[in-house]
């Protein structure tokens, strides 16, 4: 879920980025007129995310060169699988190359690392969720990659949503009074969720009518018991210190949401080369 | 090393992705009024990178918010320390907060990581560089990250340097004619770097008069023999898989240059957050 | 509730777009060192909205234009009413004059019917709320102005909650089907509305579970029907060809919302004078 | 009258305004290869403008769309007219549809507007003319607005054309004065109008061998002694307060233009809509 | 005659083209806090132009840099004199110099330049005007140059002013036709010009109602003949193949413009040095 | 040397110059439908550069324009060779004209220019160099030229390489100090050159090891000393002053480059015309 019009003009500014004044080694190395063809290979076992930007990235940088994506976001390929191949002006392949597989490597890094986190709580009613500990420039395709994994995203923006927080609540008086303040300007489409880390407030906010409640940092048999409690009446997210090894019990008291940044900040970039094609 | 003005403008688009249409919560639940004040503590311990970057986020959003930085990129700082100190208008902090956090958490981690490999390395005379497999848009601050680490830049882009590889010396026949070639067309201050893996190929790029040779995915042994053919009339960086339990031996080999993607492109990144001042 | 940074990137435009090459009349008639003093002032009864905007755009153009606002974003005044005091350059002044009126002009003029509309329902327990109708380019400003007339915001934009319409229905085989299919991929702040124009529509959405209802086009029995049947249990709003002389008897069906595009597309300007100051 | 380039820049602004994120609702509810057509119909009588802005506005953001403009800026066309039919990838149609008619709505208001004005003069010397007092962001398409109703264009921005007004006569002591200055320094091409508001300044005015002289707020007998008097030697222009029912005995006195920002700055959208092709 | 606000983020570009990712000189051999205070001299002597953009390009690099200018645009000064004084952190001293002394040696050049061709025609009738043979992307600037010179600009721009030639009128049918057909469409502040070859045409020209005429390419006596029959009625302007060495006799036909891009397209740049301050 | 895809953003910024609003003239003069085809010559004998930007100049207005490019750059043509025939929307044709002209009129007179320089040093060593001393805005595009002349670049950038300087030296305490202060931070394939006015300088660079070797403003003398005394151990630059009546006893010196900004900085534009075709 990304705009393409709206990525456009990121994989300008990648490209511009990496190429600067020119690029000297094509130039001096390589003939206007001569043609290429490289297919992009994966060198471990992947989940698919970002191939078609991956692709866009070679047409925007020139429109002659010929892609032909093998593969489709949320794949899982094994080690050695073809994900594309492109053909063209040799010297405008060897161009936009490398910005092509830097956006691809870390968004199938994601992908990858996402599939393994939602994997662990399979079979568990709780959706692993995102969050904006994106890096900056990248939100909405790390997001993309974060679904290509089998996420579901949190908060796009700051304009996506409300999430009131301790001193806000502090501020108003009590979780009604916050939700109160909140509803009277909110647009109409906006949902509310409110942070809470004890059961006292979980029951405050359920009465202020929020629509998502943050169990922030809380212990497993809390969260059990706040599940209980709501019985369903609004979704509850559990955030704070998810690791790949605690997030099944988690995931077994019932909550709606797990969410976590690890599997976007911190995704190691998966191995794809680019390869000539014989 | 990177360039203030530039990377302003950077800024400006990390925050406008993240505000998008505008900062609901912020506006919604705090008064234009209110003013806040936050430290930014580590929660880990880290090697600094991107602090003055981190800062100028606050300051880009908002002239009116003061920043005190507490730290230098390259300090290696303990769990707990205070990196910064915010005050100043609630909602400007609030809205430019997680942009902050975000860049500061990415670099840190680069940094971090970086360290851990020039420490391994230490005493030896290789120096730990980068590669361009950098995420798209960060290209220079994530080289200054790993500057900050205590790692060495390789190329900044396409501009800056030439790599010369198998096919252009296939095409061009030999590496002699492939150096001659792009010496005729290359500006002045531009190194040439050609890739070999094998001995034979180092001797042919001594005579040609590279700059840099790169010992591409050689054994440690081949690359112990071409520093000592070599005997320092060039560079010589070692590359391919490099790992941290493997970095030793060949920087024992003695080359000048072992390089990496792991360190930037793999990085996880570090924990960092905004407290409200007591 | 819009923000300050991004709203200046579209003051640059505007002064750009009045501008092109430069000032003729004040780079010819007016010395580089003369200075100026005027006072804007509402030469009708109006409700004011954008007063910092229009602030903001002389201090864009010129950091060392004096601005003085003397009243603020809601308020109502009256003919005569002075509304800011600018003094500086005179060049400047001049310049960035007529862009400044022109963006105030615009937007007093949406809050001033904005609040005719609003006045017209008042006591009931609907709100009056805009659409996506806004002019290209002053999304944002035009909602805020709505908001400053006592309205409330709809979406923001597209990224901004779902509206599923009849052809989505259709293909879906139901509003079931359909909200069901949304739901697993939407973001988790994400509201979902539908649209229905008759009764038993109306009941499927509701066990749908959506968090908003429109009713669109539908005669006033039957959106008073449609209200007595939700009961509260859902948001209902009431859409099409809304004018200021049937709205009331909507409103006193007991819907919440109230759409129109009118107060925000068809707003005439309000005339707003910049006159020197005596 | 508007450069086709230029205006693609602004309809990029205007796309990337509305969809922000994404259009979560094309995203989710719509297939990836679903195709559509649809047919833009006049919901009232209208003057056309903007026909191909609107068409471009689909083909900006998706080249794959297929459009047929069935009418031409200037045309006078009946409710149910149909103006353009679409077509293709029904995610891109959808995610384009709102901005598309937000545009047409304006531009067709604004010149159904001027024609109602362009008609109450008939018959006379006196051409309508527009003003400076346009939507920041929409100067250029609204100036071809007015024109597609008939009316002519006044100054396009701050470098076309000169104003000399009461506060610059009175520095420079006079209008003969104030004229010479400006001719010193003016750009070759450029024209110069002076405000006149009483018979002495338009005879000064005519004297300085001005191009063009705003009778400002003058009363109609006094307008029809100033067209007497000047007979023709320069272009007058008829400024201040002007409605449709008042405007034809303004028109009546001879004088060249009559300038008003009525039929820009407050025109109402006319209703044009979207429906599907059957 | 150039606009501060719209130059600003012409220096933007022209900085960040220069330093690219980042000055790596200034970066590496001085330190962050080091200072430095350096002395603008004209190496030549010049007329001087530009001298305030100059300047601004160090503010816009780094608000911290302190500078005084010494001398005005349009001054005449000798060899050896001081510009300008800059001081402040010398890493944005040595990165902003080269693009201050870029555009200040180009001005300078064509208003030195320009000042030789007006002190040429000096006691005519004849004004000195530029054309829009500009450098691409340095408009304004090398217009204000010429002014700076003591010449006058011809049209800005494509928007600004009209210009009828050959193939206009053999398509309409006449210069009349020609004329009548732009009147009908044109701006009210916008200037006709027509070119003309031969005599006939200029008479038609006259009759015709045109604001300026352009004898193009035209002998010495034609011209003289022209201005004669024209007596002050339209302006006249004098085109084609201007050098410093035929322009006087060109002026003394009585014609009052005399239009070369000689002046702008080919001036060399003056020697304009910044030595350390002692 | 030059990459397309950056150089089209530059032409998008020179046609919005020079239409600004729009072609008044071509909107005006000229059907929509009305179609033309002109012809690019050559009025002089010149060595062409630029030509593909000059032709894309047009295909970037519109798409719809033909174009065939008929000489190649590096060629030289004599006067009254055609270099390039354009077809299509005529409207189109001629608001582009201009710029792409303007263009190509600047690039081929540096090339034509350095032609001569590089012809006068013919048979020698020497290479001629071009400087940083660019036309702000249209760096690489001038050093391309001065490529398509014979020339060579040297740095592109601030990013291309360092350059050390007398305060430098005098800072860190001798060239060799301030050589291995910049090797320890230079990112790899950096070169650096040292400005050396004294044979004793020439002597400390050379032990320092660094990459090229400036001879700043010596007598040729006493660089024919430098250049028997240095032995191509490293490459020498000739600088400072250099005329085309005095580069030839210099390049005899035996130096590998000498630099100068004469042939880009004051280059005089060729003379080529758009003529229709018969």
């Amino acid at each position: 879920m990304y705009d393409v019009f709206q990525t456009d003009r990121l994989i300008d500014l990648w490209l511009a980025e990496d190429i600067g004044a020119c690029d000297l080694t094509a130039q001096v190395m390589i003939e206007a007129d001569e043609r290429g063809a490289f297919t992009m290979n994966a060198r471990e076992p992947i989940v698919v995310a970002g191939i078609d930007i991956a692709a866009r990235v070679f047409k925007r940088y020139d429109p002659d060169v010929d892609v032909r994506v093998l593969v489709r976001d949320g794949d899982r390929v094994a080690k050695g699988a073809k994900l594309m191949n492109v053909s063209g002006p040799a010297r405008s392949l060897l161009t936009a190359e490398r910005t092509s597989l830097n956006v691809l490597q870390r968004m199938c890094g994601i992908a990858t690392l996402t599939a393994t986190y939602v994997e662990a709580i399979r079979g568990t009613r709780a959706r692993l969720i995102d969050t904006r500990k994106t890096t900056p420039g990248l939100r909405m395709i790390e997001k993309h990659a974060v679904a290509c994994g089998g996420g579901l995203n949190h908060r796009l923006g700051l304009d996506n949503g409300v999430m009131i927080k301790d001193n806000h609540i502090a501020v108003c008086g009590g979780i009604g009074k916050a939700v109160e303040r909140a509803r009277r300007k909110l647009p109409v489409l906006t949902k509310l969720e409110v942070e809470c880390d004890r059961l006292e407030q979980v029951r405050e906010a359920l009465d202020a009518g929020v629509d998502v409640i943050m169990l922030d940092n809380m212990s497993v048999p809390a969260m059990a018991e706040a599940v209980q409690f709501v019985a369903g009446r609004v979704k509850l997210e559990a955030s704070g210190g998810i690791r790949l090894d605690t997030i099944r019990p988690i995931a077994e008291t019932g909550v709606d949401y797990i969410s976590t940044s690890k599997t976007h900040q911190s995704a190691p970039a998966v191995d794809i080369g680019l390869d000539e094609t014989a």
